[in-house]
């Protein structure tokens, strides 16, 4: 059939009104304005402050108190954050009771609500397409890179880092990536008509607790994977940079993600607690201090996961190369993102060749020209502290044993490198210090880092069960769902089977 | 060469004292005596009490204070336990705190200590296949039997049962496939030189804590699981039946298991919650009531995997077919084991056409016919208890999204049923019931039960991030290890690379 | 209100045939050109008609011989195929000679001349996010649509499922998904410094031949499939069809694939067979007739992936239900692409039952109405065949075994379907169905069918070890990689070893 | 002082060969008879011939004709085998076409001659288990190892290593291992009540053709494998060593092996190939020489899976070290089992450095050291030739290139060794040459070899898609199954359907 006449036999055929809608929808999907943002980052300030929402029920809401966000670099209040107070914490609890524990979906149940042809699973692939196309724009990127260096200072590269890493996260779970995701297995039974099934299901309503240091990457991997996999979250960032989260789901709300299917909380510590005692999620995952970390599990009973603090070490091997470039990852994994990163390189044990070189000097160097100006470090940080780096160590060949003394007794065990490219070094040494380590993300040769969390493989804390993993297949699952196990199991019964005599 | 020539020659070689040790040796492996076993199971009595030890640092100790357990039939002392009070804790503190948190072995470590050729993987395969075949002897089998059956009145034909399951549980694990549970996985990296690797790697000392109910099967499968992981544990095992295990350790020893690989202590709850703060496991198993099981948590900061009391319910579908079949089935699943069991049979959904058959006086017949004589009842229970069966509710067809509501609100989802074998049944309604509820172990079926925990599939709560599973490649892998990740980063840097001006 | 709300509610009034054309219709005002294409689609005649290149070793070549390819509706030369005839193969010989065994990259090799920063497996990613973005582009979608059309008779929802497939399959492959394709394994080995490693690895030069019924899907995703896991293929495409997929090879290179990475030929069988003895490929994909696939085989000694000629039966259970339906469906099995899917319904089993029902006039209405006009039939098959429908027959309830007798002795088991709800029939009859019968992709169910080759499942012929899948995970690797095992063993040697006496 | 501790300073002061003799020496005299075995290993000589039989649709039959097979050690006739010519091999084809194309189980069928309560899958994993057992019992690990060697000419430690992989190989699929190779796995479909499993399938009628040099592991773990899959082999050894298997064919039914499921026979190769094109086996898995390999690839059309000849390399890198040891593992690699090992060593690529080294001489005094007496070589070998050793070709640091080179226009990609510890060589040169080579199994490090077919990791070639792998989990998936999709569709039809205008 020619293309104009199905054209005119489909148009007889809708609604004007929806004709119109539908029209104007997919014109405005253009790229030349940001049609999900509410803010403009470049204009925000102190006299053009902007606004943080809350999200609730599928409605964004505004709150009585509003909390400012002062600009990190003139200490202007630029953002207004409308935070929810213990009083304003019911429609929350409201919203994650109204999800059950079996999940917003799961291989066996489809919401009936929807209109949609196909699966969630598929429809949350789609959405994935949709975001990080998005996030390939450069308007759009620029936007997020830009509302990123706003709240939480750091250079237009790292911040540009986070926006990547976030939608290669989002490309792995294009098409049918998430329903892969769901992928059970099943080995034959006892008898004919037995099965055994095992899926991973999800928790329900669950809580993402998330904190001011990749206002990004962080919340929204642990998001999307919470809801890859069935769950109904709650979100809460730091409120300081919430901003970023806040317009990121005005972005996902574009690309097709029900509005009903997160709630996001602008909330203190206090009231947060409050929230987690009375909706009681089945699952928390926070990402923060060791210190809040162990009183959420105490008051949680342990239902959490967490990717808490890391005292990371790194190791320098005998072979004194590539000065210039171990410095300068020296310096990226202490100082970039104002130090405040949980892979932050704590430790540092320096084979005693070092000594000798310009290592300490370049690191302090590279240190001291961080300034304010470019964001490469964030104004809570004093000079001073600068020249100071971390613990430094020195080691002798014949002192590996106290090394790997020293680790053991550390606790938090996040990331760790053991930089050298020397091959006696690492024959003899390497698999000793792995086989004797239990760093969640342990880096080995002449790149290793103690930073880096990127979508392609595990970034994690290990030697804990509470222990949450970010981005990859495995730690999705692992994070955001459970084993269940269903036995099919339909006879028939044993030919002239009778009840047994007494057992 | 000649065989006999051969044997000459190497007589030559060994040492007198080592060739009549190995020949007495090996000559005391004849199965016409059980060479492990301290006790002789028929004859323990109030005159012949057994005495259980404990095992610490590669000792079997006794104790200044016995406990003694009353035989369960006649009410003798008839098994005395030494019991470690808080005073004697300390050498089981320091021997957990010997092993580091990277484990007695892991894929980059091997103990130092062993004589043997072989990784560690390789002699806990060996180790299954001996106690497996160990097992397989019917004076074994019966010895393991009879001895559970002492302490924990079950059916001759129950007690068989964890014996049969713990033979097959070691089965699955011979040969390789220790080394198996090992396996790691490795992605191409972002440039050449960089590769990742995810393992899972042990949590080192680790505590298993078990009930009475199933004396062998549970701690038998989680200790096992624990070692073969790489972890160091301290096992408890309820007072009343650790004999069992204590008997179960000595025939692991002959089948080459190191003994200072596993400690074991009888202790009361204060004494073993004092050795849990002492001693800070990094991982403990407990398996027993939720109420424990949540101040465990508590005290343990989260450290923990559960496999807490079921509140497990059976739903009967329409069709009312073999009776006799459904009640014996009824009766198994609430009174086999003394009703102890977890797994056990809390709540009964039964379809209205139900309540014109015979079902529920055919189990009340059964439970009537249960009797102390065959220990198909144990002696707690009493015959009032019998004529009550658990809550039984009757629903009508177009109830069940009550009988939904109502699952939806029960706590501790370890098992559950759905009988049936009507189609129209369960096209309309399995799906559903499976899709809106969480419970771990759920059969589906005419011969759904709630009971059994078999070794070739998953059993464990659902809907809990602190729910364990029991005996399983994927339960043993979750339970006893962690992911780690190794990222090999080799370089070479890119060519020409310099400082980046500032970032 | 809210705006994505009210897009629910108008999507859920409108047609979804209407939706997706109106979308199209309005999207397609944005996208001003396709670069990357050499032919407009809807222009192409006698008076104009489109040329197809090869490609080999990066450069597309013309012909000294043009074969024409006649428009299917009006006989016109439309088409001028650059044809190589066997004194032209030499180039595709060497080109293919350039490509080691061990493939253009593989988890331990990447080529020197790319400046890419990244591993190919990444740049293959990219490629595969910018080609799916390309087609979810309405312009592109409609302009492969419509070029599917003009050489392989089918409607326009028809070709454009083919399009969906295809971009569906370029999703699941998008960011890391292709480096996850080469995942590894590793084992422990038997002593300290040795490892065992599983990799997949690449054949190096390799061939793929498709048909002309699926001019773009069939082809992309093998060819796609062969690069990921770093084979260099050269590709045939049935003459008739093969501008869809020499267009297609433009949009790749648009989109970054390198263009020396594939080769493209345009030739009939006897130069392709003499290009295949001469090049020796180390594997070639072949879809199409079981007689040549017969004869490859030979010539190439078995060193073949075949998705040959199914004979694909269905089967009609005993509950005559949505009549509509399922004449529907068989008649789009038998007839939607001109009858001459790999997969077409080749048989039907019909109870009794059926008999009696409106089906089999049904399925002769839904013939008779296709037409030439929209492309729903094409233009070889007569009217008087259309009468025709396969083989038909009858069955009785207790000629199941004759039914499962006569599946046995058929060959060429690629597709089947139990198409029934009836749930007393499915319980009795579709374990033993699907039990004794081998056909590789086999529905079950009211919506069974016995077409469809989607990018979420396997598909592919089951019995024969030289049987190839199609698009997943599962099949690109099985087809396009071999295991290859890697064991490092870098010791120490076993202290004080010495040379054995002797052995 | 305690029992093991005791025993582990003996053992660990004891050679290894003697404790293995010794408590092979102690432990025999407990096992009084050998029930399965029909011959006397001890004892078979010209004047006492052992008979081998053929065994077909579950009786043991002889033949008209008899092969005499000629004792390698003196030329006595010592074994009459039962060789069925052209006129026998009805009964074979009959047994072959018994068996359907789906099996004689698969997840989804039970074959119902069967009393067993349980699936075939547990049935084969307690065979495994028995056998297991068997073959761990010093007398009939003694019995198969002089059986080897009385027909093939090796070592006692040469033929003890087979039935001990064998073993081994056993132990790896006890209990439920079986049936978790069955193991499938199931994603969610495009709308509710879609869902797609995909299987492992069995071909059903199946040939396995094994060669004289491991005349008990090839054909065994080839054996097991294809029943475990669910396949029903007819299997033919090399008549020189075929009395190996027909004694374990009898321990195997004596262990629960259902007689009917395996035929055996004794052919030559134009009998078998006439067997071959009439019962037109589903898959065919030779092992053997590369001539008949591509002769039979061809007559199967390709059906077939193929372990041929390897032109197995070696390369020495530039550390001269452990000469001695590197030295015995070039004998063991060349000669060991009278040089006729398909991953026999063929070519050695010497690093320079090596030239000045005692290499050649030492390897030239441990193969003169070889003699018939002890059977470390066979009679076949000529003195003269022990003296020659493969190829030897010298290489310079900068000419591994050219060796590369010469790697890839090799064929028969096997095996290979990189033989080095020295870093800096390994840094520079192992991944270039895994990198660019294809051997199916190679090893790396100092302890690298080119023999070893051990149960826990792949061994096979690579390089080829016929190419066949042996023993480990991967290896049997491949060569004894398909992949095999199932989807489920049970609709419901989307709400209104209605068929659609036309398409």
């Amino acid at each position: 059939m020619h293309r104009l006449q199905a054209f005119r036999e489909m148009r007889a055929r809708v609604p004007q009104k929806a004709f119109n809608w539908l029209v104007s929808f997919n014109s405005s999907r253009c790229i030349h304005s940001l049609p999900f943002a509410t803010v403009n980052v470049e204009e925000i300030s102190g006299s053009q402050p902007a606004e943080v929402h809350n999200l609730v029920q599928g409605k964004w809401t505004g709150s009585s108190k509003w909390n400012t966000i002062l600009d990190p670099l003139n200490g202007e209040s630029f953002i207004k954050v409308a935070e929810i107070d213990e009083t304003g914490i019911q429609p929350f609890v409201e919203s994650l009771s109204k999800c059950p524990k079996h999940g917003l979906h799961n291989p066996f149940k489809e919401p009936e609500r929807f209109v949609f042809p196909n699966l969630l699973y598929l429809m949350l692939g789609d959405v994935s397409v949709k975001a990080a196309h998005m996030l390939s724009q450069p308007k759009v990127s620029d936007f997020f890179t830009r509302l990123i260096q706003r709240v939480s200072p750091k250079s237009y590269q790292q911040a540009l880092g986070e926006v990547f890493v976030t939608r290669k996260f989002l490309e792995n779970f294009c098409g049918d990536q998430v329903r892969f995701l769901a992928r059970s297995f099943a080995v034959p039974g006892n008898h004919l008509g037995q099965q055994s099934h095992g899926f991973r299901w999800p928790y329900g309503p669950v809580t993402i607790i998330t904190p001011f240091n990749f206002p990004l990457e962080i919340p929204l991997l642990q998001l999307m994977g919470a809801l890859y996999m069935g769950n109904k979250p709650v979100l809460k960032v730091d409120s300081k940079v919430s901003i970023v989260m806040e317009q990121m789901l005005r972005l996902l709300h574009d690309c097709g993600l029900p509005v009903e299917d997160v709630d996001f909380i602008n909330a203190d510590g206090k009231t947060m607690n409050k929230l987690l005692l009375e909706a009681n999620p089945r699952m928390t995952l926070f990402t923060g201090s060791s210190r809040v970390a162990d009183k959420l599990a105490v008051d949680l009973k342990g239902r959490i996961k967490l990717e808490d603090a890391g005292f990371d070490w790194k190791i320098l091997g005998p072979d004194v190369k590539e000065v210039d470039y171990i410095a300068w990852v020296c310096d990226q994994d202490a100082y970039a993102c104002s130090g405040q990163k949980c892979s932050a390189q704590s430790m540092l044990f320096m084979h005693e060749n070092w000594s000798k070189s310009s290592l300490l000097r370049q690191m302090n160097d590279l240190a001291a020209r961080r300034k304010l100006e470019d964001l490469t470090v964030g104004p809570v940080l004093t000079v001073s502290f600068l020249t100071f780096f971390g613990v430094v160590t020195e080691y002798k060949d014949n002192q590996i044993p106290m090394v790997l003394d020293a680790l053991e007794r550390m606790h938090a065990h996040l990331t760790a490198a053991v930089v050298s490219n020397d091959q006696l070094f690492l024959q003899a040494r390497l698999a000793e210090v792995i086989g004797k380590s239990v760093n969640g993300t342990t880096y080995a040769g002449l790149r290793a880092r103690t930073t880096g969390a990127p979508q392609n493989h595990w970034f994690g804390p290990a030697g804990d069960p509470r222990g949450a993993g970010i981005g990859t297949p495995e730690a999705i699952k692992l994070v955001w769902s459970c084993h269940r196990e269903i036995i099919y199991d339909f006879g028939p019964l044993p030919q002239k089977w009778e009840t047994p005599a007494s057992t």
